[in-house]
């Protein structure tokens, strides 16, 4: 089986991190599929999708070291280019990644106790986001 | 076809890699499975997963390069919160990636002559880690 | 349904951006697949797979960001067994990632407007690229 559903975001800005995990259980449980994997993709290049513990220490410190290793700036080529603020965006989504894939179990995402998918917002300003979930399994 | 196995280490701490590949190439070739993908999944936000040569020296220098631009300290907001001294394990796990998705061909994981799919313990004490590997394809 | 099929490169050196979406549509497109996923994987530890808006400024950021986070050194263990000047190399393909999978609808990827999917050398010298692509769907 192949199921596709899209989540759909307004993100308020740069890293703003978004808890997915509820939505992406309710998808998987809907779908029909009791073992397989999902894949979670952000549609565009200045979002990012990573597994991380959601809570508030976690999502200041994920963006803010993120800046501190890849900061704004107007040296970036694509500043030079562009000129819409963004560089170290595109960067910090690449690095950290557009997608994952995480197995399904017994109808739901098997993810650890503290281990969360979430969404993080890497470009300067409020995006609307779609994500896409495409379940493979039986 | 969809399989799922699970792999169960003991890490003895911060910064040690396992070789997955072998009992990796196990699970593929009992699975039946000899054309698809295979999903390598850490349960838990402190371990990732990568793909690596591995040998005793990028066994040392990946915790080190990792340790090195994000380094363990007090000032991260999930320590002022949790006090568990493992901030940095959660940003260096998700920053690394806690799964990956690698291809199958002729009933084997098909990678590089060098190139070995290893756990990382980002955590800062010894864990027991469950890594699910999901397997589909024909 | 389960495709497999190969993207050949021949790369300049280290820091060469190849774009790789237009051959990875050609590959969708012919497959059969209209909705699943694609897992495109580079063989090989010194060889990354990434998404990034595929234009001048970025291709010249990304690899000056990861020289920058993680430069050419002797005092790599990797090096100081090896001597073949790339334990960088390989650090930058583990910490990007070796490979990603994107979702397929429509019998095409699954992209943003400014979203592409390329290959990164990390290597120090040409190297002959093989990046496997398993599509799976319907």
């Amino acid at each position: 089986m192949v199921i596709q559903r899209e989540i759909h975001l307004q993100t308020s800005g740069h890293g703003e991190m978004t808890d997915l995990t509820g939505e992406l259980e309710e998808i998987v449980a809907s779908s029909g599929v009791t073992t397989g994997i999902a894949n979670v993709a952000n549609l565009g290049s200045t979002g990012a999708i990573g597994g991380i513990e959601f809570e508030a220490g976690l999502e200041r410190d994920l963006p803010e070291i993120l800046d501190r290793l890849i900061p704004a700036g107007r040296h970036y080529g694509h500043e030079q280019a562009w000129h819409d603020g963004n560089g170290h965006s595109h960067l910090q989504a690449t690095i950290l990644g557009q997608s994952l894939t995480l197995p399904i179990a017994d109808a739901a995402p098997r993810l650890g106790t503290w281990q969360q998918i979430v969404h993080l917002e890497c470009d300067v300003k409020p995006r609307r986001r779609t994500i896409v979930i495409t379940i493979i399994g039986e």
